[in-house]
């Protein structure tokens, strides 16, 4: 166990946006909330998995919807606690800590929020060890593990809580009331045992993240590259230097999904890439090619300083290099591939590893 | 008490389609499932509100969505059972009975399966007098009862639950969630206690149905004419005869909604009317001049036998003759007219009793 402060947090929310390909929400609204929180209720607990008990609970705790929304609506908190107890009142259990179902610069701290605010412990794991954009999409659904009862919240007091036959039909009606909260809501679902974590959980997220932050603000300082640091310390790969000559967006029963353009400079000039996205990035085309694809990592790194740009606030004339990141190998399964592969998102092209092609 | 049987069903469900005002669903689905409910587990007790001691808990059952899919997807019962269930559970007290919210061809019927099947007594009232299409529009909303909590279920096995700020919320969480569900769902809601349906609800809907559909059948072997046995029995005025000459139809945001239009026979002859509809008949114009609209009944009737036509059976050709109503004083009132009156659903024009124009 190790205690989170204000620092901790802020190297958190910076490594967890590159690892959140594009999406998982805006780092800043999540650091504003996680610590204010630690300001008001203290440093929070950071448990490894193998510290929990096989029989203690664990509930994640997330904020669903658009990203482009969740910029302009702050959470006011009260949803997310009031989301997460609806769960422990339905299962009439007590809850023993919270998790991040996914790594993104919001999806990674607002755990963070509620462990400060009830005084419970992090764990540090995730389900995706990348964010994705759909409710089924964790290591939770690979190995059996119900999404559901799953609760969801707005900041008006509205609850909401779904029983499903299946992962993919919460995604359904979660969704559907998503957009009915105006486009985010609070969610709290994937309720686990901790021997059932150990099996399936990514392990070690939140300190992986918090070293890529740390890697980033280093190099800032030292005056190293920052875009070559980030690519070592994640174990990835440069597939393109360029410029954002468009980026067409619209939001579409509850997601941002759209296009990024990019015009290469340097070794690329020349060159085009594209990338799709659906709250995160999901395929990086160079010359029309495919070159990355889900469930690898395609993260945008603005050029000079490394800091992660979402897909939200890409704009027009930002430098950018682009990484191929590996994903966790859970994801290179039969199962893994069959739930976010390129296939599922409607890319009709076999999965290659971004490794084969860059090394 | 008294029991009711095969026999009262039938005239229930026929006398609440003409209650129905073309919405409630089809009664011939409704009918099927309550017979077969009956055969096997007896007949079902009818209490009146004053049989009822003050604190006894009473779930109304009803399916929700567009009737025209209502027609082609048959319940299989246990959505129904399993949403009435969530409630008791997660109240936590048990129920002692359960009420139709709304009189119609089909919701009439449903909880009289849910009573014969869990062997609960039924109560002689609802909470409209009539059909409506939003969840909202109910004399417990006018009387501060919430609609939550609010379990939906379908065929598959899911479930939602809700807990929403008024009842305006659970209309839109759950119209969303219905669509989700595959334009159906299977739902309880309004829990409320047999002092505040003693205040709210309106009183012996189920006997004043049976009455009407027992009038029915009787004109139909006396050979009285039908139309105006029904019209004397309801307290009603005959607006129009006519031949259904077009109708148009669309299912929308899980509603149907549409128009249908009737060229005037014998001494309505020349004369044009149009009736549009959202599950319920909203308002019939004669020749573009609105003469009965909401929270007032309008009823078709096939003119030769009486039989109540349900908005999605009414076909070009059929030869019809329509009803306007006196609905539940309950209605007139200011809060009555916010919540159904015809500006709420678009018409501005003020609302006129229908027996001010036909008196």
């Amino acid at each position: 166990m190790r205690l989170l402060t204000e620092q901790n947090i802020e190297n958190i929310a910076l490594g967890a946006a590159v690892l959140g390909t594009g999406g998982g929400g805006d780092p800043y609204v999540g650091m504003l909330m996680a610590r204010q929180a630690i300001r008001t209720y203290g440093p929070v607990e950071l448990y490894t998995l193998d510290e929990l008990a096989d029989e203690d609970l664990v509930v994640p705790t997330a904020m669903m919807g658009a990203p482009t929304v969740m910029v302009e609506k702050m959470p006011n908190g009260d949803d997310l606690i009031n989301a997460f107890h609806t769960i422990g009142k339905y299962l009439g259990k007590p809850i023993r800590a919270t998790m991040s179902i996914e790594a993104g610069g919001l999806n990674s701290i607002v755990p963070i929020y509620v462990a400060a605010r009830l005084r419970l412990p992090l764990v540090d794991c995730d389900g995706m060890g990348r964010a994705f954009p759909e409710i089924q999409m964790v290591t939770h659904t690979i190995h059996g593990i119900s999404a559901t009862p799953m609760a969801m919240s707005d900041e008006r007091g509205n609850t909401v809580l779904l029983e499903t036959i299946n992962n993919r039909w919460t995604e359904r009606f979660a969704r559907s009331v998503t957009v009915d909260m105006g486009a985010t809501a609070m969610i709290a679902l994937y309720a686990a045992s901790a021997s059932d974590l150990k099996q399936c959980a990514i392990a070690g997220t939140i300190s992986k993240a918090e070293q890529i932050g740390r890697t980033i603000r280093a190099a800032r300082v030292s005056e190293l590259n920052p875009v070559e640091t980030v690519r070592k310390e994640v174990g990835g790969f440069l597939i393109f230097k360029g410029k954002i000559s468009d980026v067409q967006r619209r939001t579409e029963a509850g997601f941002a999904k759209g296009d990024a353009f990019m015009d290469g400079i340097d070794e690329y000039s020349g060159q085009k890439l594209q990338i799709s996205f659906q709250n995160e990035h999901l395929v990086a085309r160079i010359d029309d090619e495919i070159k990355v694809s889900v469930p690898d990592l395609i993260t945008v790194l603005d050029i000079d300083t490394g800091e992660p740009i979402t897909t939200e606030s890409m704009r027009y004339g930002y430098r950018v290099a682009i990484l191929g990141i590996p994903c966790a190998p859970h994801w290179r399964t039969p199962a893994g591939l069959a739930l976010v592969g390129p296939q599922y998102f409607g890319y009709n092209v076999p999965y290659v590893p971004v490794e084969e092609r860059y090394q």
